[in-house]
């Protein structure tokens, strides 16, 4: 990763990131792929989710999906504009058409993904000139470890 | 339109959409952008959806998103490219992304989204050179009928 990418981690990022990697976490002791995602506002956790591919047999389980749309449900809105998603993995397609969709205030994610991120690696969609909606991006908080808990996953299933 | 983009009425391709256009007319009289969607595999109808935005206060529970759900558990595997995915409107970013997880076969849509369309219109993640599944698309069926829905549905509401 280019040095530049890597941003100050505010303690609030941090903070954040640590509750989406115990949600990383607990996805690997399930044996779904370690992501996890968690909705803030105002410093308050309103969703928490990790990957659920396996358990629902639904490749769209993604960690990021499921904590925007408890969220939705938490709040009973339909827009997530005063909110903050920590995910450990660089949103792919569908998650960052979600974000836009549900018009996510910011988006702060760990590892970066070359094969399908789309907030910045293969695309842009969070910060696409054309969409309706843009969002605050902060990408490579606790890249290491987030990236590291994939790393170990893929490599135990080989 | 460019008239290069109009395809072949194809008696499956019609079949198909007008499911799909079926499903649309349930949402407009649901108060819902009316967007349907169905997935066919072999000539049967595995799943039909249409928006749900409003009843769930949940801007993500798009057409396509839910039949693809739906798809996947009727058939209780997780992939559907056998499958072919008939939607009213030309899939958004999160839609596309989530047609792409489920390796979605074939996409036939019907009215072209010149403002959030990812299958060719703003962007074109379904056949993207980067990411790792790739969609046979047909867009342009009953264009007109599934384009007149909605603009009927958003001048009532003006």
């Amino acid at each position: 990763m280019p040095e530049g990418r890597r941003p100050p981690a505010s303690p609030g990022n941090l903070a954040g990131m640590a509750a989406a990697l115990h949600e990383a976490r607990l996805a690997a002791s399930l044996e779904e792929v370690p992501v996890g995602a968690v909705v803030l506002k105002d410093g308050a956790i309103l969703a928490r989710a990790h990957n659920e591919t396996v358990k629902r047999c639904d490749p769209t389980a993604h960690a990021e999906l499921l904590a925007i749309q408890g969220a939705l449900k938490t709040l009973g809105i339909d827009r997530l504009e005063a909110c903050s998603l920590y995910v450990t993995l660089e949103p792919c397609a569908q998650c960052a058409g979600a974000i836009v969709l549900a018009k996510v205030g910011r988006l702060v994610f760990g590892a970066y993904d070359d094969k399908a991120g789309m907030c910045g690696s293969v695309g842009d969609l969070v910060r696409h000139a054309k969409l309706n909606h843009r969002v605050e991006v902060v990408g490579g908080v606790e890249e290491e470890a987030c990236g590291r808990l994939l790393k170990a996953f893929f490599e135990h299933r080989r």
